[in-house]
């Protein structure tokens, strides 16, 4: 543990609030742990030699995922970029169109975009949600674009723009109600990133459902893992159909013929995987709520902070929590990059918000619009670690 | 089992040849076997909550490859189309660039192509190795190319062919050096793809390590599995840590800021996979050695049929005997069906080669040469159950 003494006094205070919380050791962002069925699971696959692509955990992953999140169809995937990008293609994003996603996102986002052949269009976000404006989308899309009776055309590089993707910042959701309205409105399609929230809701609607499909990630730093693995939500028959078939190589079903009738991905979910995301989903209600109980003891922590505060879940929302969020005030921004140091030469593992997808070279020339309150959340979000069992085993 | 009785007498024989072989009950095409440390490594792995992209499994899993196959770096990714896209990329692939690929391989090899934005050009086959034909290909590119100081022209297209990607089929090793010294001639990159073939050598060297780069597949019905996973070999340096770069989101290394210099992909193999792997590498030899026997003893069985022999590997060559096939003669080639038919009806898992890619509706308007071998192959080849533990118990 590196001494902090010498630290601005700001940053050691920081530090000591989340050492109230976490404890003394060492403290990972988010850790998964496997406290279920995992491994019986995991060698119930090992011991049926059923490992790979076609097994009864996916089926059953599936199945659990659609009941848990009240989609019709879910279909397992081999991460959450891979969900991404084939959900936007069954959205009807095609080569040359533009795609409305928030500048403040994981470059996920913006790849599966431009794995479409399409180009990313870089929205503001809101300081109530952190993510997406709906509101300012608006009267972007008024100011910017034309809208026919069944497309939207963006006036200054004459493309359409075909999709939005709002993005469920650190679990915290996003006003979808707001920006399904407005997608309405301009003829988009609305695919929800929701990578981070899954156990989120707004009125008790499971984020991810809101749009024609959405998209969970079980990554190894999600509230529940599968090593890696993604899934495409969608109550659409037909678009669950199909996004099965394109994850799975576009592979005719026959008894022995190998045909494909179009171009496919090997975006296939491994049986093993699945294995250990039934085990995990069975313990997320668990975590959800330890995930809630860490919250409220880093809001006590930094209740006595008035230059900051710890983000909660916007009202009307239940929010999964899946990274706690410390939210300096402008006044105290020029801190972060301190704190960062301090904190993490201490042990602690913190992170700030992504690099923002305009200031990334590979964005640079995409179009965007204003972006000052995205650019505003990007000084001053810090990640503290987040992991359910560091309050699992009391109430 | 269904009675057999009524089909015609050739494919009643193949099937009771087949039987003698793999014994009465019902029987798959490849599944695979865990009876080493599969269960240890994979129960460690969940023990080390460390499930996902970064973690030891995968470093140790990514340095046994290259050991055993002899290339200076693997990298471990999530399939073989995974390995096989990026592999085109790092190979100098661009959009609008034409790769040659055999007619007669599974449809991934195709998909990788398109996905950089290239076009397949389809390669015939020859009987010898049921992979490229090094002859044919040499005549057909001084026919309708033109080649240039450091580039080979499509004359008809006016595209630039700029890569080969031979295919070692069922496992048997393609004549790799002749395709390696015509692609020299025309300025070609080599990629191989090796998925087929892990353990497969042409005198003495591994397949998958005589191109600038080579690929994997760990797929469930592969000699290994890691429930689903892929790896890149090669033996350049620049171009092991460039496909690290481009398979892990090319994200730059920082303690905590999340920044991209590129469009990369989420290509990870998780650690929970790798575990397997790890595990199902220490069993290969024996694995090789159970398939070899298999082979003999299919060989034994088909001796007295005159118009169809078990596919043997080529001289000078070893192959690991992934997919035993039974290779029909013309004079039989109409019966295919029927066989595939009555052996799958009685609960024999037989399966026909793939249909060829030039057949496909998505690759019908792409250049191929003359395809008569392919064409001619196609409607003669039938793979037969090859899982190792069919012969593993004996000597």
């Amino acid at each position: 543990m590196i001494d902090v003494v010498d630290a601005p006094a700001l940053a050691q205070e920081i530090v000591g609030a989340i050492r109230r919380v976490v404890g003394p050791a060492p403290v990972a962002l988010h850790e998964p742990r496997f406290c279920g069925n995992e491994w019986r699971y995991v060698k119930a696959c090992l011991d049926s030699s059923v490992v790979s692509s076609v097994g009864s955990f996916v089926d059953r992953f599936e199945a659990d995922l659609a009941e848990y999140t009240g989609a019709k169809f879910a279909v397992a995937v081999v991460n959450g970029t891979a969900a991404l990008h084939v959900a936007l293609r069954l959205a009807g994003v095609r080569p040359g169109d533009e795609v409305l996603l928030p500048a403040l996102t994981f470059a996920a986002t913006a790849n599966a975009v431009i794995y479409c052949g399409a180009i990313p269009h870089f929205v503001d976000s809101e300081e109530r949600t952190l993510g997406m404006d709906p509101a300012a989308l608006r009267d972007y899309l008024r100011t910017v674009t034309d809208v026919g009776r069944d497309h939207c055309v963006n006036r200054s590089t004459g493309r359409i723009i075909r999709a939005v993707v709002p993005m469920h910042t650190f679990g915290h959701p996003v006003d979808i109600e707001a920006i399904v309205a407005t997608a309405r409105d301009f003829h988009l399609a609305v695919v929800e990133d929701a990578a981070e929230s899954l156990g989120s809701t707004v009125c008790g609607q499971h984020t991810g459902t809101f749009g024609a499909l959405g998209t969970l990630s079980f990554n190894g730093n999600k509230t529940i893992t599968t090593g890696g693995g993604g899934a495409i939500l969608t109550n659409d028959r037909d678009i669950a159909r199909r996004a099965k078939h394109l994850t799975t190589t576009a592979k005719v079903p026959h008894r022995w013929e190998y045909r494909h009738d179009e171009i496919g991905f090997n975006y296939r979910m491994p049986n093993l995987n699945a294995a250990l995301g039934c085990a995990q989903l069975e313990q997320l209600p668990g975590f959800l709520s330890a995930q809630r109980r860490l919250f409220r003891r880093y809001s006590d922590a930094f209740a006595n902070f008035r230059e900051m505060h710890v983000m909660a879940e916007p009202p009307g929302c239940t929010s999964n929590y899946w990274l706690q969020t410390l939210v300096l005030d402008a006044t105290v921004a020029g801190e972060r990059d301190t704190v960062l140091a301090v904190s993490n030469d201490a042990g602690i593992m913190t992170r700030p918000a992504w690099v923002l997808m305009h200031r990334l070279r590979q964005f640079e020339g995409c179009p965007r619009m204003d972006l000052r309150v995205a650019e505003s959340l990007e000084s001053r979000l810090i990640n503290l670690p987040s992991s359910p069992h560091l309050v699992a085993m009391d109430s």
